[in-house]
């Protein structure tokens, strides 16, 4: 077992299930999924977003019905064969299901735009296992939406790319690449795919979430149309977009230290962690006494199970809590406490009036700390590259390559060839002011892109 | 399609899947769904349960270990054959994967209880489907806990059972009988099951919530133990508990009437129904003003998409919403609102200052009163009955049988072949003060049960 899989054992998020490639959530594991899904789904809401839950459970045939459409996407998928002619499917994702629906129920443009959202689980054949990044059964949030007008249905992918990534910058605390994706790398029948995409310590890409518009091109596959303001009959423009529990996978493996977890603070289970420095009947009250005048802004609790506090801090610590507070008979007799960020090792005190206050920027701190860091390591690991032999040299090293590209596919299709296992990432959002080279084929673009290994 | 499944679509709660038994939330159904989770959970968190994700898919192997141990409990599961020695089935339950979890997991008497939850859908295969109360996939909670001694598990059992029938009366507003299940019809493996149960227009009883003690013979058969307090290796004590999607089929089928549905008003999405009966800008202030009054504590909607008000006042009954709101010239003169209860036909007129106050007692009105319906009609269709000879020719008109009932296993076998179709329910809480002679076997008895068809 590697280390990451143990953290993420003896830290109590996950234990894996008795199929292979699948997990069970414990607690901590399931609150910290539950907060991502609260915010996620605060900011869905804004935008109009219902939530709804779809079988899990696909005809074969309608399944087909899609993969006739969109060569290239066929996931590996699981099948129960029912009876010859009624075979089924386990959703690897659920187009066909919100498509099929919509044919048989929307009639107006009146109706339009639908905007639905599931959460739920979903099934991959994955031959290489890691828990929260390759998974046989993983948990994720799939939009489906249809819309009246190209634009409306444009601006609304981008819309959701932008709760991605402050989803991603400000509550995971990740630093992320994001823009459109290359031709080559973009979802099979997606006329346009956006990304964000993290860096892993080890220097892989993840993407850690979509969002696609699919033009007209899947409501005319499935058959799905509405009568417009003119009374004629139209194929609406669709989009879809997800984002999966492989971001607790992120935060694990990109926050974590030689002590354990280090956990975003707004998805963190336990914000504060209380520890009793000596055990002693005025020390508890005094605890009793501060814990009562925040317990209500935030997600306390003591640690207080081993006798050696030592233990205490080392559990909480590997836990990942944000923050400690430290009590013990110095900070009974001065009326303060001893608080600690879990990322870095300095104490401070803090005077009893000003906890609340205090608390505030220290949590700011430490959000703004641990991002900071992960944006750095991004930043370095960052070349930019304009010549093909100095990218080949510098590649054995490894890193994010920022290179002029002209984004056309039969180039892309080359870079197999000339650099294994690398790929497009994403299409910088900000274009050259001046023309370059396409550093392979060195036609003139001002187009730059990054390029990396993927997960 | 019958009425009923007509009704459900036409609410826009559900839409069947491509699957036969499979179905789609829409976003109303979905959000009953997820008040019910919300007030279920808060209930559940008194307790101390924590909410898990267990996987869908098990190993077949593992299943299998169950099955060996409970005869009788042979659930129609899907299975997904992979490689001859690694098949897969989709879970029916998941008792197996917690107790596997907890095998490995668990060690000292000091980390008991465990009490996990689970909200996720479940398979099963049916022949005879009807939406929501038998279905290829439907959604549910399953709770599973171990505890230290026997005496914590009963008791949990029951406290479990409690919070159902709480839910199913002051949220569900369905009247329910509930106790014991008979040897016969308690959950294999059980030692005891407890149940409630609902009444449905058609007079069959629809189980409706169900609770279970295992004793540690779960535990026993999967290998789950821990040390106790005196450093001896024991089995723990095991309870399994479950709530589903049936509930929102339940409701629907015992509270609509020939409008459409009357849904519970602490899980109806709307709560409260404004129509403007004039098109005025005078009035559409008015109504601005009453709703910002009361927004902020109920669910409200401005039913306004039809020309014809006929047309908006049909769509908010049809949808169930508890309370309608009427604003027009009248109203806007004389500074009041003309209100209606969904389950009634007179109105009331409220002065504008006494809204708030005013709403609080029409919902308690509205829950009694569609509560009190239920618990009418429930209480009409008891029959006591002493005498066999006399409940064969009463059964015929169907019904509920109060008996007097030995709750013998092999008198129980008995009743199929003395009269089709019917079963025990549950065993009645109260006994009687003298003894009687069982219906059945005339045994001497002082237990009485329900007698009755079930769904």
């Amino acid at each position: 077992m590697d280390n990451y899989t143990k953290l993420l054992i003896e830290s109590k998020l996950f234990y894996p299930g008795s199929v292979k490639g699948t997990f069970c959530l414990l607690p901590k594991g399931n609150k910290i999924w539950e907060f991502i899904k609260n915010i996620l789904d605060n900011e869905f809401e804004k935008k109009g977003i219902e939530n709804v839950v779809f079988p899990t459970l696909i005809s074969k045939k309608l399944f087909e019905k899609e993969k006739k459409h969109i060569s290239g996407f066929e996931p590996e998928f699981f099948s129960i064969e029912e009876k010859k002619k009624s075979s089924i499917v386990l959703r690897p994702t659920s187009e066909v299901t919100f498509y099929n629906l919509l044919k048989k129920n929307i009639k107006s443009y009146k109706e339009l735009p639908i905007l639905y959202n599931q959460w739920g689980s979903v099934f991959r054949k994955e031959l290489n296992i890691s828990p929260f990044f390759r998974n046989t059964e993983f948990l994720w949030q799939e939009g489906h939406t249809i819309h009246n007008t190209k634009e409306e249905a444009i601006n609304f992918t981008k819309n959701i790319l932008n709760i991605y990534k402050n989803y991603a910058e400000k509550i995971l605390l990740l630093a992320v690449l994001s823009g459109k994706k290359s031709e080559k790398e973009k979802f099979s029948g997606a006329l346009e795919s956006y990304t964000i995409e993290c860096l892993l310590p080890d220097g892989q890409c993840l993407q850690l979430a979509t969002s696609h518009y699919f033009g007209n091109f899947f409501c005319k596959a499935m058959g799905v149309n509405f009568r417009n303001e003119f009374n004629k009959l139209k194929n609406p423009y669709s989009t879809s977009w997800g984002t999966s529990t492989r971001a607790i996978g992120a935060i694990v493996k990109n926050h974590s230290d030689n002590l354990g977890l280090i956990l975003p603070f707004d998805i963190s289970p336990i914000q504060i962690a209380f520890i009793i420095i000596k055990k002693k009947k005025e020390i508890f009250d005094y605890y009793v006494n501060i814990n009562s005048k925040i317990s209500s802004f935030y997600r306390c609790c003591l640690y207080n199970k081993e006798k050696q506090n030592y233990f205490n801090i080392f559990q909480a610590d590997k836990e990942g809590c944000p923050i400690k507070i430290l009590i013990g008979e110095k900070e009974l007799k001065g009326k303060f406490i001893t608080l600690s960020r879990r990322n870095v090792k300095k104490k401070k005190e803090i005077f009893e009036e000003n906890i609340l206050k205090e608390l505030i920027i220290e949590k700011n701190i430490f959000q703004e700390e641990v991002f900071l860091k992960s944006k750095k390591n991004l930043e370095k690991n960052i070349f930019q590259e304009e010549v093909f032999f100095e990218l080949l040299k510098k590649i054995k090293k490894g890193g994010l390559f920022l290179i002029p590209f002209c984004n056309n596919i039969n180039c892309e299709m080359e870079i197999k060839n000339k650099i294994k296992s690398y790929s497009i990432r994403c299409i910088n959002e900000n274009k050259y002011k001046e023309m370059k080279k396409c550093i392979f084929c060195e036609k003139n673009t001002n187009h730059s892109a990054y390029l990396g290994r993927s997960y």
